[in-house]
């Protein structure tokens, strides 16, 4: 059997439909609800039910309980038991693709990729662990003889928050859900994490929280380490957030959700910190010399990272702002002619298809049609849409500055560099901004670096925002409201940072010192000592 | 004339009671305040009119504008600048030690001081900027070859926020307001800034704004680089954070006043991040061993500590935790009679010295007075308190788990080590915690330190937590309500990144890199390059 064939079979006859709380399977509750795909709108078996506040606390106690355990084990510990994590979702890949697929529509290679980076990320992190940079380590040596005052022996290092709640995407199942990004950061980083599941995917979430809990027993982590809830963002996530047990939040998913939680984490008698992924819609910016050299297979490249995914990316590239002219004009034919070529591919949900024809409806009014999808009978597909519109239209309408989400692009057409400067200096926080180049736009280009550091979180040269590399230089964030904190990133190494904090220790007698600070550097990592990294 | 007669000369003729935006002295139109004398009463010239949101406009334009050029100055620029400004700082101290300690009551001999800590944290930060490791450039290299899909080049470094608010805090008015830490961090990471003065000390804030503004002139900086502003927090202080060119917010103050202003940036369309340093009380834990061996001497040792500058620091220790005996007695004794010694300093304004009273009358219906420093007639006088406890009525009562800003303490008996231990789960987060221990408390210190890694920014052995040494490895920050942001510090350089972003450069043309990312490491930084630090 092969595994386009296996993402047929859309029962996986092991779910069993409940929560994992510290290792414990528990049935919720509350309301019931089933994953459908959407390319069918067939309900999947088996019900999920949603847990309740009691749930929120058991989990969050566990959790409690057991950082005082996890947040001490060693960085080589906390490494295996991420690999582990990676080992097993590997191991699943078949389960996961087939389950995968049949909740998300979303084809058998893209999910099989996203379980390659999914173990990927974790063992970014465990290698992250071993190198020990993370600790943070700072040492000042005393000067008991410096006058008027001597100075004492102070160590600094950075150590775990506390647990930490995370809250999958419906857009990627695996690489930012259960053991996604914002787990696997808060694992090494020493934080237990609970999971509230996104209601799209519970069966591949389930089959993830199996994972976990399956490394923690064989790595002996504690119990409390991981949970996995299923529930309403509205009640079982606000009732995750307010817990005063949890001490940071991931999120991936909308502005509203987003703002909900940032809101909701304010209001603690604690406040803790939310790093929510929330809305951008990515600028490209083809520039008169890339235009004049390849307009029309820029236009034909653009719909290709457009339609990616039905467009279903934080990436996905919503606005083309480019100086207008006959190049633009190919550009614009040729991504027309792409996209009314493309055929309708379901969406992640019935709401979110919903969500994306009402956005290009009130697009309609807005701006101009110059190309869409065919229509189709298939349910909740993406009819991919691409809009134009002139920069002074663009900039009188709150409308056209909003995303959908999903393949819908707007082209705005400036009359020269300085408006194509002032609908960028509009715009508001992205993920990313990309420019397409040519040697002979070097002045334009050098200009939009700047204005676009401000703006995004990633800038890109002749390439396409929707592929987000997992490595040590990702960022994966920016100003709001693409994210609620653009001090960090949620791709990438940088990432364990956003759980951490740093502590000092003055004049701590030496056989009290935490390893990472001990004299002569046992770990062989990189400490500052007296301003200078080293690793002596 | 020696620096102590000129403290005794309370009006500097140049002062102009005026503010600085942007290099231009601008006159307040608000209501107009007077420094006070608070060992007098004496009410100080010249009068300091407020500004109102109008000022707080164009200071805040100023700023943006600036910070086009500023942020791209380069390392070495900025750091001349910081010096300059130390430079300037230090010629000044003869007016400051003059003005600032008139403004306050504090002794020249603390003022002298504390003019070389605002210098040397400039300095400290020239350094950060020229070592080079606060670009956080990390390189990823291109795999051209990678299957089944090339990774592109990424490189990635830190930019500035943008225009940073400062609000000066009454209890430094040198190191942590004008030119203090906040200040300094900010200026080194590229971010203009905007200091509301605390009304507490105008002149002396006059006279640093002046060597600010002298050090943007001879260096070159762009006008718009500093501006101070005078003015009530509710109004002036909110309509700055509220201004949407600002991007971030530094503060220390009082636990309301810092909430305030977290709930206003986070009100914002925009939210911004605020570092608020609030509410610390400072536990100190004189194990058994140690006090068997010295608890008179510790005792004396603590109220040093507790009385120095009237107790007015945020590191002051309100708190004695401990297992009652005859041990602890000792200790209390010799505290109490060192408490009654002391002679009655004036704190920095009358309301402070008002708010002290009424929390010392307070805590007197819920704990014991052991000691009291004598009465006397002069002004806003600072009589040291010293308060006993038994942990029972600490656990249950909320009066004597706050802070009392002053020189009073209270001293919690404990039945037992497990005792210590629940007392210390109930404390709030605090910048420190201190340990006194011999090698006999071995256990008991282990076991406290792993609790107090939780609940404080610093932990300290066998020292007092009131000096803040301005290092590498310095953490003056802690869990909530001690800051609003636990996961920084306000004093070492380490603050430097409370004002930073990342930003990812993926495929980035090498002509457009920034030169911290530049192949070849032109500026010979640390960088992280495929996952190894290097200055290769």
């Amino acid at each position: 059997m092969t595994t386009a064939q296996r993402a047929g079979s859309l029962t996986t006859p092991t779910l069993t439909g409940q929560m994992i709380i510290a290792g414990d399977h528990v049935t919720g509750t509350g309301t019931a609800v089933h994953a459908i795909n959407p390319a069918t709108d067939e309900r999947l078996q088996p019900a999920y039910a949603h847990g309740t506040a009691a749930d929120v606390a058991r989990a969050a106690a566990a959790a409690a309980e057991a950082f005082a355990i996890y947040r001490n084990t060693s960085s080589a510990a906390r490494a295996t038991f991420l690999d582990t994590i990676a080992d097993n979702i590997d191991a699943a890949v078949d389960d996961l693709v087939a389950r995968a697929t049949a909740e998300t529509g979303l084809p058998v290679a893209r999910i099989t990729g996203e379980v390659g980076r999914t173990s990927g990320q974790l063992r970014l992190f465990s290698a992250v662990l071993r190198e020990g940079s993370w600790n943070g380590a700072r040492i000042d040596t005393a000067l008991p003889d410096r006058t008027p005052l001597p100075r004492p022996d102070i160590r600094q290092r950075k150590i775990p928050l506390g647990p930490v709640a995370v809250f999958g995407a419906s857009n990627f199942p695996l690489a930012f859900s259960v053991a996604g990004g914002d787990t696997a950061s808060a694992l090494a980083a020493g934080c237990p994490v609970v999971v509230k599941a996104h209601d799209a995917h519970p069966g591949t979430s389930e089959l993830v929280g199996r994972a976990i809990t399956a490394a923690i027993a064989s790595t002996g982590m504690p119990a409390g380490t991981f949970s996995l809830l299923y529930g309403s963002g509205r009640e079982l996530g606000i009732a995750l957030v307010t817990d005063p047990r949890i001490k940071a939040v991931g999120f991936t998913g909308s502005r509203s959700g987003g703002t909900a939680l940032v809101q909701a984490a304010a209001s603690r008698p604690e406040p803790i910190p939310v790093y929510a992924e929330m809305s951008s819609i990515n600028p490209i910016y083809p520039l008169p010399g890339a235009l004049k050299a390849r307009a029309a297979d820029l236009g034909r490249a653009f719909v290709g990272s457009l339609t990616l995914g039905s467009g279903q990316f934080c990436t996905n590239p919503g606005l083309v702002i480019a100086v207008d002219g006959p190049d633009l004009d190919t550009f614009i034919d040729a991504a027309a002619e792409a996209v009314s070529a493309t055929t309708p591919t379901p969406m992640l949900t019935p709401n979110i298809a919903k969500s994306f024809a009402g956005g290009v409806d009130e697009f309609d009014g807005a701006a101009t049609v110059v190309a869409r999808a065919a229509e189709t009978s298939a349910p909740n597909a993406c009819r991919a849409a691409l809009f134009t519109t002139d920069a002074d239209t663009f900039l009188g309408s709150e409308t056209l500055q909003q995303e959908i989400f999903g393949s819908s692009s707007l082209v705005v057409k400036c009359r020269d560099a300085q408006q194509v400067r002032d609908v960028t200096a509009k715009l508001e926080g992205q993920l990313t901004a990309t420019v397409h180049a040519d040697d002979t736009d070097h002045d334009a280009a050098a200009d939009l670096v700047g204005l676009l550091e401000l703006k995004a979180g990633r800038i890109l040269f002749n390439g396409w925002p929707t592929g987000v590399e997992v490595c040590h230089a990702m960022v994966h964030g920016g100003p709001y409201p693409s994210t609620s904190d653009s001090r960090t990133t949620s791709v990438g190494s940088l990432a364990i940072e956003r759980f951490l904090r740093p502590v000092a220790y003055q004049n701590v007698p030496a056989d009290l010192l935490p390893t990472a600070l001990a004299d002569g550097n046992p770990k062989q990592i990189w400490r500052r000592v007296d301003g200078e990294l080293t690793r002596d």
